[in-house]
């Protein structure tokens, strides 16, 4: 009989593999939820092509819409979408979270408890120990944001039923950073109240900060720290990502206070300023929703969201992009180069060279498939260099960002995009395992010779 | 008394730094030579921004021009001009080699030959017979030029002494990869004739190629290879540039001939259609001379020529840019990686593991450093991105080419196209090592942990 656990343990391309069979499974569940007449509103006819989008889109939290969702669904739609939203945020997480600890050569003793894999118990089992726990974590998130956000809803929404579905929706979208909105305008409405952003980016950046740093988290509130653990401290990649995470909101709030000074940010309040710039910073990065229109954005501020979206969040997140550990290890790689130094030492623990190289491998093949992605759509879309650019780099890192382009993008140009949220939401990493062979060590070597670089 | 020869053999830092006095002390003597009033044609006034613009983009062979060459300098300064490219050309190739060469920890026999390290000499005779060996190869290669162009230019122009004059330039020109011109119009003149066209690509090439490739060429022809060697063919470094040279010119011409196949290609005979891609195929990767104006090509076209303009040429070359080893090494990275194989290996050699970090590091830096260019230039600059872009990674490549904004740069976008036309021809790797400290041996080591990538 077929050994599943043991086949996952023996054979990790098989593990990666899982994610596109997730992936395609959810795509087409999706799809036929998102297609059924009874979720929309009336007269509402969806092409394959833009249902095939909307799915893509809602499994992959990225939010970029070719047709309206509030046009297009109906009350009882939002929930199956929420619904949809929830299945594709969680499910990568936990994939992902689950992968990355099967890849691991050496299983430390707190990956080990997070999927509890000892003489007891089967990887599977891990793996379902792991869904619930990281279910559990995002659904007291969600109720929590549900339930501070419709209550204060009454005051925006005539009846308590628009306010609940409102919030409830807000909340889910906002913990899974889908980006997708039943305002019709994002979160343009609430341009000027500061308590629904704040709650937001509470919601958003819960969901982008991986689940690992959550677990980690809760561990250290309640004082359950691993006994067996050498170093009693938060683990590399929690401290790594935590300071990316923040440090990069600090960096595109400032940039955009400075860039906008004088352009859509002139004349306002400081705390106007400071919350649009906050708000947009942290939205760049995987959530998606607004509190304003990006076209109204000088271009030098929509260049810097273009990276920051690229970037994209924390992996074993609900967010994409090329994730902000393998950003902060290009960077202490060049700055530990540029020192003379020959390892990577960071907050008392030293970076694999294998980690070093595979975030090389991401980053630049990332880069390379943006690129690609620019120049097919410059030749199929009418539009200018920066509105495309905007849309690759959104898609990439599920974002959701637009200048506006999405709705009136060619059939070539959303199969573009599509493929964009697709390998944006599974990473590149895994990407690259899909083609990759089975991992042989050398039976051979050939001399070792250098060349002559840069 | 201060033994410099041995201060070299021990301070590889100090070997980079010699890059820096040396372009430092080449941009004052170029600017005081194009200063001379002696040099321009009458009743011309340079600014000292232009001044120091126009001799740094002679000195690091970009050929980008805030001020028209024909119309600033007279005949004299056209000789003073190629006496300047000359010396940016030569000068900076053979301290790339001779540096790279100190740079390798192991000194391999060719090498040891090709700067004649050994017991009877020192490293700075070895520097000044390096030297000699690629002036004399340079001025060969384009004695050669000048005599066919000349020859070929008496067709042209009215008296022999232009012909010359106009021969002479362009060999310097081509062969240094210069993309200066004194017909004003670079070779659009010469649109049609694909006899200068040819002997202009077959010089650009030889500037481009790398050194060390036309020195184990010429071994190879007068049937000198090294007997001591143990692999009696070329190196790995000039295989894997040679292949990677000569393949990113057939890319780029075939992707210019299927995006302008319906634009700037349409209805022209298929030798007009080769010729004009091909041409600006190979000057795109450092030339910087063009037939024709690059506004009358189509975005995704354009978009393409700032990556091959980014890559750029090979090391120890006239040319900029990241370089194609480095291109090539991240290709073959990236492509083991997704094949599941741990080492590198290709042509029968095995790629370091530190070349390839050093390779990542040098293209995401790059990658990085253009960007920041592109959102300053977009700050201070009032031009759309695309010619910004393009401008941006001109210069960083030393291509020269541009869409006709340099004249109009304020004087901040000077500055940052004469920052990134120094760092281009230095390149990134000599970059980072100005502002390196002393490379350092770990005398300790923290444990080493795995994070999350990608
Ligand atoms: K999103
Ligand atoms: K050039």
């Amino acid at each position: 009989m077929f050994n599943f656990p043991k086949f996952l343990k023996t054979n990790y391309l098989s593990a990666v593999q899982l994610i596109v069979v997730f992936y395609a499974a959810a795509t087409i569940i999706s799809m036929i939820i998102l297609g059924l007449p009874f979720f929309h509103d009336e007269g509402v006819e969806l092409s394959f092509t833009n249902l095939l989008f909307t799915a893509v889109s809602a499994i992959s939290v990225t939010g970029l819409t070719v047709v309206s969702t509030v046009d297009t669904f109906n009350a009882a739609g939002a929930f199956a979408l929420a619904f949809v939203l929830q299945f594709g945020g969680i499910g990568i997480m936990t994939l992902g979270t689950f992968i990355w600890i099967l890849l691991g050569k050496r299983i430390g003793l707190r990956e080990r408890q997070l999927i509890q894999i000892d003489q007891n118990r089967t990887a599977l089992s891990g793996l379902v120990r792991l869904m619930v726990r990281i279910l559990k974590t995002i659904l007291l998130i969600e109720l929590v944001g549900t339930i501070i956000l419709s209550t204060y809803f009454l005051n925006y929404f005539d009846t308590w039923q628009e306010a609940w579905l409102q919030g409830f929706f807000a909340a889910v979208s906002a913990t899974t950073n889908a980006g997708f909105d039943i305002t019709g305008a994002s979160l343009i409405p609430f341009a000027d109240d500061y308590f629904v952003q704040s709650v937001n980016i509470v919601l958003l950046i819960l969901g982008a900060i991986g689940f690992p740093v959550l677990i980690e988290t809760q561990d250290f509130l309640k004082g359950e720290w691993d006994a067996d653990r050498a170093n009693n401290s938060f683990s590399l990649f929690t401290q790594l990502t935590v300071i990316t995470f923040f440090g990069l909101i600090v960096v595109g709030t400032v940039l955009m206070l400075i860039l906008e000074q004088d352009a859509f940010l002139d004349d306002m309040a400081w705390h106007k300023q400071l919350f649009y710039s906050l708000f947009q910073s942290v939205t760049t990065r995987n959530g998606g929703l607004a509190t304003m229109d990006v076209n109204e954005l000088t271009e030098p501020t929509l260049i810097v969201f273009c990276m920051l979206m690229f970037i994209g969040a924390s992996p074993s997140s609900v967010g994409g992009g090329i994730r902000t550990t393998t950003f902060a290890i290009m960077l202490l790689a060049i700055y530990n180069f540029a020192r003379g130094r020959s390892s990577i030492k960071v907050f008392r623990r030293e970076v694999d060279t294998e980690d070093v190289i595979r975030s090389f491998i991401v980053i630049t093949t990332a880069v390379m498939l943006c690129m690609t992605a620019i120049v097919i759509l410059m030749v199929t879309e009418p539009f200018p260099l920066l509105p495309v650019a905007f849309e690759v780099f959104s898609a990439f890192g599920t974002t959701g960002l637009s200048m506006g382009i999405t709705a009136d993008l060619s059939p070539i140009g959303k199969y573009v995009i599509i493929f964009l949220m697709f390998v944006g939401r599974i990473g590149i990493f895994s990407f690259l395992f899909i083609v990759r062979g089975k991992v042989t060590r050398d039976k051979y070597h050939f001399p070792k010779e250098k060349v002559i670089i840069g």
